[in-house]
């Protein structure tokens, strides 16, 4: 009979008890706080060369588990050295993925209560904080109102800006085919429209929504690395001649390379005149909005269709947060709402509440708002205020001291966090200073391309960098 | 000058210390280790009405940090009473996201390293682990050697199934035009097919690829609710004879309604002889081939282009890690990769490393494999065993106890842990056993569709799931 066959004898469970967690959870808070109070310590790049890590590792999974200091004597051993430390002071590489004591927490209690928010009724704790959490940074970065869900709109926690600007193109395309791509299948004819500095996300976007990396206009920047509109629009309208439909404008507030800054406004109006949808990606920069001194940078948002920042990069909250907002949910819930059985729910089929799986591109998802929420009511507006301001502060006296140098000189306006600057001498010159900061251990910057010129991007914005970091960081730049 | 502006006396750091945070995490540990003993006391769905969280929270965010009790007292009285119990024993709902304290603490270490591993430089660890977790894994699950990264393929975590399959379409898009539409736009005349019991992110993505879901076939399934490869290969002949172009089949192993199996091995013939792409969507079932008297479910597989589970369900990890193999790992790099100077290094370049951003629509990325590195090691192959063959044993007992009850009948078979039944006396009474069983807190269940009819679903796989809840569970049904 069948039922025999699995009713064998069996030993016990080989889950880790709560006695067991509370041991093992204890010693990984510890481990945790020494790393907080050491990261400065260990080489900020990795040394490790390709393939060492593996090759320290079972190559096979093990038949039998295994004792929990063996595991955690690897992580020490193996997994540590291979480790590039993004909480290090001396991260100034790309843009920072920062973390904070009450981000942790909120990933540990995410963790720990183990909820799956797909839709309101699998936990619907997840849904509305997650809606209060996005109301209250629209708030805190003074959004339009069209963003709020008291209006027509709302915010979602997507993984990444690359998925938010996925999300946004496909809304795109959606408005310029009145949602006929989805339904019968996209046809030729569309256009896009970014800077020759936005980011590589934009690209992917296009190609993956099936727009075609052909159709996407790269359009001039003016010399602060800002999109010109009279360009976009004569871009726009060569098209139309053309016979293509003009479907999304993609702004940038703070570009990857120099913190280069749209002008909304403007790229917005130019926007309208072919009703396409203007998606403004401020991945790094938008948080810098939580101060009134800086808001200008997001002047005309209202022309906006939907609006990305992430506070997984300047606000304080561990990678994956990626807060998107749309003007009009309905549209965003009409292209990603597929019907089945077996997600029915009476709330859903009231209207009453939000399901976030129908504003997304993946239907299970993490209790994400923990940590924003956590964050937020931590630091205060105030606290992160404070930090945002600190770090641009810092940044401003690193390009004071590039400008009075005689030898280096800055490849883009420095005007909040970002510093990028070359060797008078040249690339080669620009390079060493590169590597002659990267192989001291105690920093770790990246590099772009202006004009065809290598330069040097430092970019201030991790957590706990401070003026003696960034006095150190001179000496190694000069040095 | 502008550099005064900024250089006003400032207040100290806002930061948590890691002394506070050795304290807060001690607590948290506590926390999550009482919840897991007590988590059977909560009634397994949220019994809130849409609102009423929210209405218990601040509206507003707060301008100045508040106390750290404060913020802990709130979860307690608001959150928990709007956490639908995933990690209880008595979550028999879709399919289980199933958590462990390995997991946990694989998120917490995750979480303090706060490494963003989108390249191999920005982390080496995060990389060479993900690559040898998704061996490991192959391993366990005796995949076809195809996927392996020894071989031309290999694996990737992805957020989840929705995401995966997201990407597999993408795949066979660009497969059946030669890479076109990412270049020059996607042309009309792509076909998909999948049985009309697939997942409804099947639908979903061929939507946001742009094919349309018009040209998604759903193809008829037998008794068992298993794909029919004739009527597979009818389908698709018909849309060759209409000038279409079967771009995508996708076939599933554990149907979300009633885990049918569709035929792997004939539909992969059916598939070849148009050169389709087969991409494979085991996301619950796939666990079970850790079991070697489940493999052949799996038969057939190395006819698949890509395939597809998701530890995060049955292999008790947290929510979110989907397993997303790929035959041929140039392909999905050709479709994903985008140049772009600011991220580029010597050891890109080389080509010896993985950059996993070129593997996912995402760029950013969390650092995924340590929790499965530590679920593994922590039970081994034969711990993970134990608990999917006794969550079988279980299921099958349930079976067993609908099978001889007089005024209940199977409504699938219930070869694996899922069960679904009905009442003999129609939808009424079936719905009456769900309305019983989750108002009663102890257990919950949900429903689906199966020839029009009612269908009770009870998903037996929740980690803590033991005889006695299900012995608890059939007094309900019954009751």
């Amino acid at each position: 009979m069948r039922l025999d066959r699995y009713l064998v004898p069996m030993p016990d469970s080989y889950h880790m008890t709560p006695d067991e967690f509370r041991q093992r959870g204890a010693e990984m808070v510890e481990w945790i706080a020494r790393y907080m109070e050491r990261v400065e310590s260990y080489p900020v790049m990795s040394t490790v060369k390709p393939g060492e890590v593996r090759s320290q590792l079972a190559p096979h999974p093990p038949l039998h588990g295994e004792a929990w200091d063996d595991v955690m004597s690897d992580v020490d051993d193996v997994i540590m050295a291979g480790i590039t430390h993004w909480q290090s002071p001396g991260f100034y590489a790309f843009f920072n993925g920062n973390s904070s004591g009450p981000s942790i927490l909120g990933e540990m209690l995410a963790a720990g209560l183990g909820t799956q928010g797909m839709s309101w009724v699998t936990s619907p704790a997840a849904t509305e904080l997650e809606t209060l959490m996005m109301d209250w940074m629209a708030e805190m970065l003074d959004l339009p109102p069209k963003f709020s869900s008291h209006s027509t709109g709302g915010g979602v926690i997507q993984d990444t800006a690359s998925t938010s600007t996925l999300v946004a193109t496909l809304l795109a395309r959606e408005k310029a085919t009145d949602y006929a791509s989805n339904r019968s299948g996209l046809e030729p004819g569309l256009a896009a429209y970014t800077s020759a500095q936005a980011h590589s996300s934009v690209e992917k976007a296009i190609r993956l929504a099936g727009i075609g990396s052909d159709n996407l206009r790269l359009v001039a920047v003016d010399d602060t690395f800002a999109m010109r509109p009279a360009d976009l629009a004569q871009a726009m309208e060569a098209d139309v001649s053309a016979g293509l439909t003009p479907a999304l404008v993609v702004a940038t507030v703070g570009t990857t390379s120099t913190l280069g800054m749209d002008p909304i406004r403007q790229i917005g109006e130019v926007a309208a005149t072919h009703n396409a949808w203007l998606h403004v990606d401020a991945a790094w920069a938008g948080t810098a909005a939580i101060c009134p001194e800086f808001r200008h940078l997001h002047d005309g948002l209202e022309l906006a269709n939907s609006y990305l920042f992430n506070p997984h990069k300047w606000m304080f909250t561990n990678v994956d947060a990626s807060a998107f907002y749309v003007a009009d949910r309905a549209g965003l819930k009409r292209m990603m709402s597929v019907s089945a059985e077996y997600l029915r729910s009476a709330e859903s089929e009231s209207g009453e509440v939000i399901d976030y799986r129908d504003w997304q591109i993946s239907l299970g998802r993490r209790f994400r708002a923990l940590k924003l929420w956590f964050v937020i009511r931590h630091y205060g507006i105030e606290g992160i205020q404070h930090h945002v301001r600190r770090h641009v502060a810092l940044a401003q006296d690193l390009a004071e001291r590039v400008r009075r140098h005689p030898d280096l000189e800055l490849a883009a306006p420095a005007d909040l966090n970002l510093v990028c600057f070359r060797h008078v001498d040249g690339d080669a010159a620009s390079e060493a200073i590169l590597e002659r900061v990267n192989s001291s251990g105690t920093a770790y910057l990246t590099h772009t391309k202006l004009d065809d010129r290598y330069v040097v991007r430092v970019n201030v914005g991790q957590t706990h960098t401070e003026q003696r970091h960034i006095d150190q960081l001179w000496e190694l730049i000069t040095g």
